[in-house]
């Protein structure tokens, strides 16, 4: 049965009998019950392994492959893995900064997910998985034994966009509390992330219930909605795409704020809401952030996309009233990180105009580049700062 | 920028710089904000695309592969792609027959979920996309304009086994009703899925969503645990294994059955109380139902993974007490597709075993193999026969 659980399985020639059944077990049967199912024994091996001195170890089945090299963030360059007699190519490195990481195995030129691990991270244009090298101290996006706040999938119509999912977080307590109402953060993902962005990579959830159980955040909601006008707008542009902002804007202002105000207890004034994204969905943040401050006190971009032209845009109000602007926001916070893509336009060119303009704002600069682990760490440097 | 969103664009060696950029558009940016941000334009192909006739085309860029192949169930024998100019493979092929299929590429031996479909299958042994072909009637696991349930992620303690997560799906009206109380489905994955994969790839709270709508089925919670003891139990064996059913039995009966009972308005009788499971999920629901009939009164397997030798195991109260066994479950139901490799055992074997001891029970026996095309079935069909 060993075969049926190599990479290569699915790639015989298919026709009915056993091999259909391999085609079977590749595709969609829980591979070991149905080896054990069929009398077999399953010979799995271990894909990703932390030792724990941080040492990674990195495994993938690929016999008949060329190269194999893992392609991550936990290091500057790829690993070259090699393969051992059983086919299964190879690489232990680091010791790895403690963090949660994204990685993938090029195979032969093309990019492959880890088959052995389920941490996979939620994107519409590449395939990554996720893997946690925990600290020697608990780290703020770590799971610990603390009261844990609730992530929930809900389903809201959308006029123009049909069934939408939106992701909401609520904190320890919300449920034990039925007359609490709570402050509410919309958190936007970057361009070909999804819903899920924010909670399976971002770990927002475990951030908040840490940093609430330190009494370091205000108890808050988080809503984390599709940033796509799919199906009006194709998955294959920038979330900040005109078209695709308009389209976002209805649905975000129209649709999707009404019914969280609707099925959530939640404060309702603008000091009680803030708005936040990272990439794309920071310059959408910007932008529904600052041209609506009747409806939001804080607006936050984490490594915000945006171009010199964006700029008239995306302030078109603030830089017509930049003192009302500095009464009106409680906090206007940047996060980028100093080797980001989008370092240069934001320290040098956006933050250099809103000197000019006298327009108040906090930066943060933290090392690395345009990642999710500088999400997770502007997402905890911020969130002590809300609702305060 | 085309290159950053084509599978070989993090083949090439790292270093700091423009290509240490790459490395991060490749592994965790989003890809088309950042492409935007450094002022290139996105070119990105729609890799998968259902004709109204259901015609499937699918896409994978490749430029230096020698063979692409899909793999799916969609189809008997796996589909041969060829490369176009661009070196991205492409096939279309159907008319399918509507359903949600699990599908991969098979890139010169290697299997590759498909990048531009954020719609993953979640598994511990092997990447899977999963593709939504609609019928001309809307069918029972769509995603309808009803009412929808929640789906809600949790995180229990188990003193042996940490922290684990559990996802519950509470029916509509739950929230608006506060005073009601529920009758509860524990439903269980197969070998190498997750808690996750009765909602993504089962669709378990849309069939549950539609079936209320339209009256068939009573209002119920479903709670999708993770059948696995991990880390006390590794990864690399089925649910099914003997240690890992006595750990996972602890925390069931110990951790998660409390859990839900003081967390959620549930009807805490037997009569109030369902257990199914797939595969190797299966098999523990039987293990645990037909063994525990003052808890559970509708026990229920779905394509159960069971060796011969695992009978007596199984039903060691129901084979000793046939009678009380009769009396005392209100439905002992088992569906399993005709080409599934469990069919011979439980059909053949099994059943006649119960015959024999004069043991009721219902059998549902579908087209298809060990898929979870028959698992929406089994949970729409049998949905409607609980808590009535």
């Amino acid at each position: 049965m060993r075969q049926i659980n190599t990479n290569t399985a699915c790639s015989g020639k298919m026709s009915f009998g056993r091999s259909a059944l391999i085609t079977v077990l590749c595709l969609s049967a829980s591979l070991s019950a149905m080896a054990q199912a069929m009398g077999g024994a399953q010979t799995l091996f271990i894909s990703n392994e932390v030792s724990k001195d941080n040492m990674v170890t990195l495994r993938f089945n690929a016999p008949k492959a060329n190269d194999v090299k893992v392609v991550t963030q936990m290091t500057k360059a790829p690993q070259q893995m090699k393969k051992n007699d059983k086919g299964v190519w190879e690489v232990t490195f680091g010791p790895v900064k403690p963090d949660m990481y994204p990685y993938a195995f090029n195979v032969d030129g093309v990019q492959v997910a880890d088959p052995g691990n389920s941490n996979i991270f939620p994107n519409e244009n590449f395939q990554n998985s996720v893997l946690d090298v925990p600290g020697p101290t608990p780290l703020v996006h770590s799971i610990r034994n603390v009261p844990h706040g609730l992530v929930t999938y809900r389903y809201y119509n959308s006029a123009e966009l049909g069934n939408r999912t939106v992701v909401v977080y609520t904190p320890p307590g919300y449920e034990a509390n039925p007359s609490k109402k709570y402050p509410v953060l919309y958190l936007l993902h970057g361009s070909s992330d999804t819903e899920e962005t924010w909670t399976k990579v971002g770990r927002a959830n475990f951030i908040l219930d840490n940093l609430i159980k330190e009494g370091k955040a205000q108890e808050m909601i988080i809503v984390m909605p599709y940033g796509r006008a799919y199906p009006t707008i194709t998955k294959t542009g920038s979330l900040r795409d005109w078209p695709n902002l308009q389209e976002f804007k209805k649905d975000f202002f129209g649709n999707l704020m009404p019914f969280v105000e609707k099925n959530y207890r939640t404060k309702n004034d603008k000091d009680s809401r803030a708005i936040a994204g990272f990439s794309g969905g920071g310059g959408t943040s910007l932008y529904f952030g600052l041209n609506n401050q009747d409806k939001f006190s804080y607006v936050i971009g984490f490594a915000p996309g945006m171009l010199k032209n964006e700029f008239d845009r995306n302030n078109a109000y603030a830089f017509e009233n930049p003192e009302k602007t500095n009464k009106q926001l409680k906090l206007f916070w940047m996060g980028v990180g100093t080797e980001d893509p989008t370092y240069g336009t934001i320290k040098n060119d956006y933050m250099k105009v809103l000197d000019e303009k006298k327009i108040k704002y906090e930066s943060f600069f933290s090392d690395g580049g345009h990642t999710w682990m500088n999400c997770k760490l502007f997402l905890s440097t911020v969130a002590q700062k809300l609702f305060k």
